[in-house]
């Protein structure tokens, strides 16, 4: 997966150097054209991107409250603030999960990162801490897949250097808490083979190039790679790509928490579902986490200043808010007090609503900052303290991630009882 | 690899069903052009193919006698008989490998086959009984690539019997006589991973689209698997593709014995080839086998009389040539004895060419034959006891390939010891 929750400003999915792509992008954003696609996320003629506009585009239902209702009286637990909060706002087929899961029929769950940087930034957090969330309320088995053939294809990566970052994020993944017993993470590069090889060779038998070129923009001028790798992505969402978690049940459904850009590939997939045996894909999508410029600034793939990173140190953290992170208060003390806060813009308030757990507080801040009653500089505050907090824990759970860990959460190894006690209802 | 040396009688390439490929064929036969793909031969406006054609238009090079002499020198062996007599007719960088050897550097053999039959019929035998050759001439490590995931992709193979068939290839290739020691024989649904699938997708970025349809005639309309494949049968021409054979030694040249029909997939690896840090893979290519029919002889991949399978009984080649193999004989016995037979369109007259080991009584044959004295049921009848005993002893040898034989040629296992005694000049 190469998008994983970042948004367009943070454009992780660009192609350092490829200004021919970048042209062509500006030239969109200049015409108001959205675009979304797992590669590249532009807001329209305003800079915001239309969750509205997407979800009539791409065909997926919006997520009811009724559903998230449905998952609290289902796991017994109280809704995840991704959840609360709209931030995972789009779904396929949700609800058949859920009624597979009441039934007792196990479900597992897939997710995947594309592996171009050191570190991931909060963008990339978004999926991964809801994914750990999902495992834990749904008792679930979980693969998540490492692109890294992917970031060697778009990218110009090194295979090595691709592999290497695989691991680094890896450990970056392992540290938001998942169950080892239940979590089998792989690198394509390492994986690639065998019954997967051959779900990715069933699927690409499926697809033509129109079909690539229709869904992702692929064009004659790609390479082939690029041209064959939707099916790498779109694999994992059988149940037959592990034998060593389901054997050879073809019945487990699969649910996929990601961000909405990689919702084509999941689209092909679904296509593709029954003509080789298998249930269409469930899939549970977010909007996209803004860039510390807010959802309308200049993209910069390189830009370290666009996002937090999870290495990032306390000063960094501060100094990044502190300069970068666009405001929604007035531009003078008069106005602000005036006027207050326009929340639509404000990218500390909209961290904050990814990131902050106590939901009274924030409503707190959201009415107090909103007013005028609070500064920017006091926002700004409250999420340097709530960010450096998320990120020093993140750090020290990181620290604990030794290799010989990775290698334990990566090697192919019989995981059937992870199958054999999912699906349970809770008590 | 899929066409192996049948000729376009034969039709091994169709895909069975494929009315509008098989009417777009039959156009372009009608229109006399001459279509050479890995999946389709068709000759020209006579439905002979043009061999000087083929050469000028894919840029290889004709194998002059100067390099079999060379070869004779070098492995102190008389010449096989397809060199002697032009069926391997043409080639890329051979000096080059003839140039290592003679220096003492190893070389490894690379060919192939598309499993899409139960049994191989002549044809299939002909780069499969050279490689051999060429195995025990140079004592060469050799990889044998079965491309079960192509067969699925091209014809719609089911995955398990495209498997099964590549293990039953795999019996009557072992059967032509090779070294366990020096041989390789893998299954790409089995092999693909790790450095192959590396190596694959380093050479996938390599190749676009276009390309691929400059190449192949690859369209949008075709599946994304087809698109990517050539990256597969292309991969296997670098040594790290196989670190248990070649450790991680990038030095070792390739030769590939094939059908001429293949040369486009390494035309294109060979323009790779130093993108990714390798030698070009060197080029020894055959001509087609023709079908008893002859060259122009109606395209039918399912029609059994159309060629001698490794499984026919003595009584199936008996009549398979009595009524089949097109006769350059007279119409009339007053005719044939007057006039002489036709030797250029003489079936059994150009498979004893392939497959009489005997020089003289060859020649004499021709001679006799040409000159009207040797009657067509007599040439015949040579030649039904030379398949006879051909077919006959090949079945004693594959008699001999139990499952265990089979294992042991496809187990991924240390092979150095080939290339350490690999590419010894000879006494």
């Amino acid at each position: 997966m190469s998008g994983g929750g970042e948004a367009a400003a943070i454009g992780a999915g660009q192609q350092p150097g490829d200004e021919a792509a970048a042209e062509q992008q500006q030239q969109q954003q200049a015409d108001g054209e959205q675009k979304i696609t797992p590669w590249d996320v532009t807001g329209g003629a305003d800079g915001k991107v239309d969750y509205n506009k997407i979800v009539s585009d791409f065909g997926v239902s919006l997520l009811q409250q009724e559903l998230v209702d449905r998952i609290e009286r289902l796991t017994g637990r109280p809704a995840h603030p991704f959840l609360k909060r709209g931030i995972f706002f789009a779904h396929r087929d949700l609800g058949e999960v859920l009624d597979a899961y009441e039934r007792g029929q196990p479900f597992y769950l897939y997710t995947g990162r594309g592996p171009s940087s050191e570190a991931l930034h909060l963008g990339h957090l978004v999926p991964i801490m809801f994914t750990a969330w999902l495992q834990r309320a749904f008792n679930a088995p979980l693969v998540i897949q490492l692109t890294d053939d992917e970031k060697t294809l778009w990218r110009g990566l090194d295979q090595d250097e691709a592999r290497r970052l695989a691991r680094e994020n890896a450990k970056d993944i392992i540290a938001c808490g998942f169950d080892i017993g239940r979590t089998f993470i792989f690198s394509d590069f390492e994986y690639v083979g065998g019954p997967f090889y051959r779900h990715i060779v069933a699927i690409q038998r499926c697809v033509t190039m129109n079909q690539v070129r229709g869904i992702f923009g692929l064009t004659p001028e790609d390479n082939i790679g690029k041209i064959a790798f939707p099916a790498v992505q779109a694999a994992p969402s059988f149940p037959g790509c592990f034998p060593h978690i389901f054997g050879d049940r073809k019945d487990v459904k699969c649910l996929i928490p990601c961000a909405i850009d990689q919702d084509p590939y999941f689209r092909m997939t679904r296509d593709v579902a029954p003509r080789i045996g298998y249930d269409k894909p469930a899939l549970i999508e977010s909007r996209f986490f803004p860039a510390l410029q807010g959802e309308s600034g200049k993209m910069s793939a390189s830009d370290a200043n666009s996002a937090i990173f999870v290495n990032d140190t306390p000063k960094q953290i501060k100094d990044k808010i502190n300069k970068h992170a666009f405001s929604g208060g007035g531009a003078t003390l008069e106005e602000h007090r005036a006027r207050g806060a326009n929340l639509d813009v404000d990218v500390p308030w909209k961290y904050l609503n990814f990131f902050m757990e106590d939901d009274d507080k924030l409503a707190h801040i959201g009415r107090e900052y909103g007013a005028g009653r609070m500064l920017t500089g006091e926002i700004k505050g409250e999420l340097i303290r709530l960010l450096t907090d998320i990120v020093a824990r993140h750090q020290a759970a990181r620290a604990q991630v030794t290799d010989e860990v990775v290698d334990a959460f990566m090697a192919v190894r019989p995981m059937h009882e992870a199958l054999a006690t999912a699906g349970r209802r809770r008590a």
